[in-house]
């Protein structure tokens, strides 16, 4: 059982109101992304006129703003002027390498943001109110938004998974990477193990993304296309390994076994699977981020959720899998499962 | 200066990340009262089934809407059920004398959610993106909205609030509520004062919920009501206290001040204005609540804000009143600022 936050002091209906206007936060931390307010502070003094010019913005708007990120950590203010907190300089300052200030652009997707204005009706009926299967329709535009824009937040886990899938492999391998998005974690692989040969599975306009990636890290000419859905396309192989990131919470459970068996069948024998996902602890409460995550399941598919441990190794072993671990990435709510076939 | 909220940990995202998604948190408690599921998890045994079956909505997101709840404070979970944390039994459960789960309508009025869809145009522009003076538009229906829901949440002001005008004051007198709202603090006042005659200002069709609830008191017969605009209508008088509650907030300052000018002409001699607001320190950023209210204005208003205490204390003093004083109320964000004629 967690504590109740307010059991610590006298009973208030704090909670409540703050929770009413928790949307502010978020439309604020949008609105100031989206006035380059964070490069702002970090280039100048910080005086409200000075962030105010730099910003084409009002002095009253700015003011508030800038307050009110400081009430929420998000700035420092000294002596009536603005400066970076640690994390708006890490991560929310666009001369920071760790900047992952263009999450907020698909976040703030309309697929992602409209079921939270119908979330009674989402509850009542226990799927998303978009069309059809929701975030996870065929072509839905927004993957091709997740693999520009998420690249920020995921570049941080691609080293560990990269590790983790490649532990005590060496020479040459090739390495299947299913809906791979920004293309970010097959490219480690192939960074990591310069014989790796690798190929990205996902929609056409999204591979694009990824091939731009690559060619970045300077792997493409070990990199293959393999344009369309997980669900139709042979996988070909075999392969040595298999990566299925952030993909299995979009479905339910017999989906993820169908899907898990099929890569099963594209595997050597030996060969891994390894999922990244939001994992949270059995009690579906903590830590607080994986267990949060099942919300966006809820509004965004038909039957999609933040699994468990047990349920991802009962998966796994339903599809045939043995050899089952769990590395949870440090400083990250992420934890990659490892399966081997 | 504040701390920086993750200063204590090593440095991580998390926080932006948090942000981004505290919509969430916004339309989870939403849907949940409109759901009546507090009702539900007061009544049973609370495990998901019956949940479900109270709400008449899906297992699958009753239970993803109850941990996400319990995640955030507002249930707890135990053996797989969920039961009302103190917060959610006192404040959100319709069967307590204290809850105020009505005040998520106000909160959700369009006129205060859809500019924080369009925040990044208020900060550049410096007024909300409502026509005209955004919520104080004459006659703005959400105003009876309020007057309808928010009482709840003010009725725990009003005990202090009518203690602080009333106090050393014994016998006749007559007192104006300008923007009565619910009516709530003058009625107070005629309960506090059984020789006290109160007229409520507002807009006719507000008053009509003031009425009400001056009837459901027992002093309506000493309650009479003044239609119209605060800056427009004759106040009549001479009064002995005048209250001004939640109302300066919504103006800049010279409205502010002509108001209260206004106010001075319509007191006896000696005679008391009280108002109630949300008073920041004047650092501006604390205590949250407070320091957080004037992102609301900015965005709902064409120049309003959450004024300190050497602000408002400025513009009284402007407007002829002295003896002023601040009477902050316990366990609530809100603070009495007291002046005399």
């Amino acid at each position: 059982m967690q504590m109740d936050k307010t059991a610590e002091g006298p009973l208030t209906p704090a909670l409540v109101f703050e929770t009413l206007q928790a949307h502010q936060r978020t439309a604020a931390l949008k609105a100031a992304i989206d006035l380059d307010l964070f490069r702002a502070v970090g280039e100048g003094p910080g005086d409200v006129a000075f962030l105010a010019r730099k910003c084409s913005a009002s002095e009253r708007g700015i003011r508030i703003l800038c307050d009110f990120l400081t009430i929420h950590g998000l700035l420092v203010k000294e002596n009536g002027s603005y400066r970076h907190s640690p994390t708006s300089a890490a991560f929310l300052d666009p001369r920071s390498p760790s900047c992952l200030a263009s999450i907020a652009q698909f976040l703030a997707n309309p697929a992602l943001r409209e079921p939270f204005d119908h979330l009674a009706d989402v509850v009542r009926t226990g799927r998303t109110v978009l069309p059809g299967d929701g975030s996870v329709e065929p072509e839905n535009p927004m993957w091709v938004q997740f693999a520009e824009t998420m690249g920020p937040m995921m570049a941080p886990l691609a080293g560990p998974l990269g590790a983790v899938v490649l532990y005590g492999h060496n020479g040459p391998m090739r390495v299947l990477d299913i809906a791979a998005g920004h293309g970010l974690f097959g490219i480690e692989i192939a960074k990591q193990n310069p014989q790796a040969r690798v190929t990205g599975l996902d929609w056409a306009p999204v591979l694009r993304v990824a091939l731009d990636n690559a060619r970045r890290a300077g792997v493409h000419d070990r990199y293959d296309m393999l344009p369309g859905s997980a669900f139709d396309v042979d996988f070909g192989g075999p392969y040595d390994a298999v990566l299925l990131t952030n993909f299995l919470h979009h479905f339910d459970k017999p989906t993820c076994v169908g899907l898990l068996r099929k890569v099963h069948r594209a595997l050597k024998p030996g060969g891994r699977v390894a999922t990244l996902e939001f994992v949270p602890n059995e009690d579906r409460i903590s830590p607080p981020m994986p267990a949060a995550f099942s919300m966006t399941m809820l509004a965004s598919t038909a039957s999609g959720d933040a699994y468990t441990l047990s349920e991802l190794t009962a998966m796994y072993r339903e599809a045939g899998f043995d050899g089952i671990s769990a590395h949870p990435i440090p400083q990250s709510p992420h934890t990659i499962v490892l399966g081997r076939s």
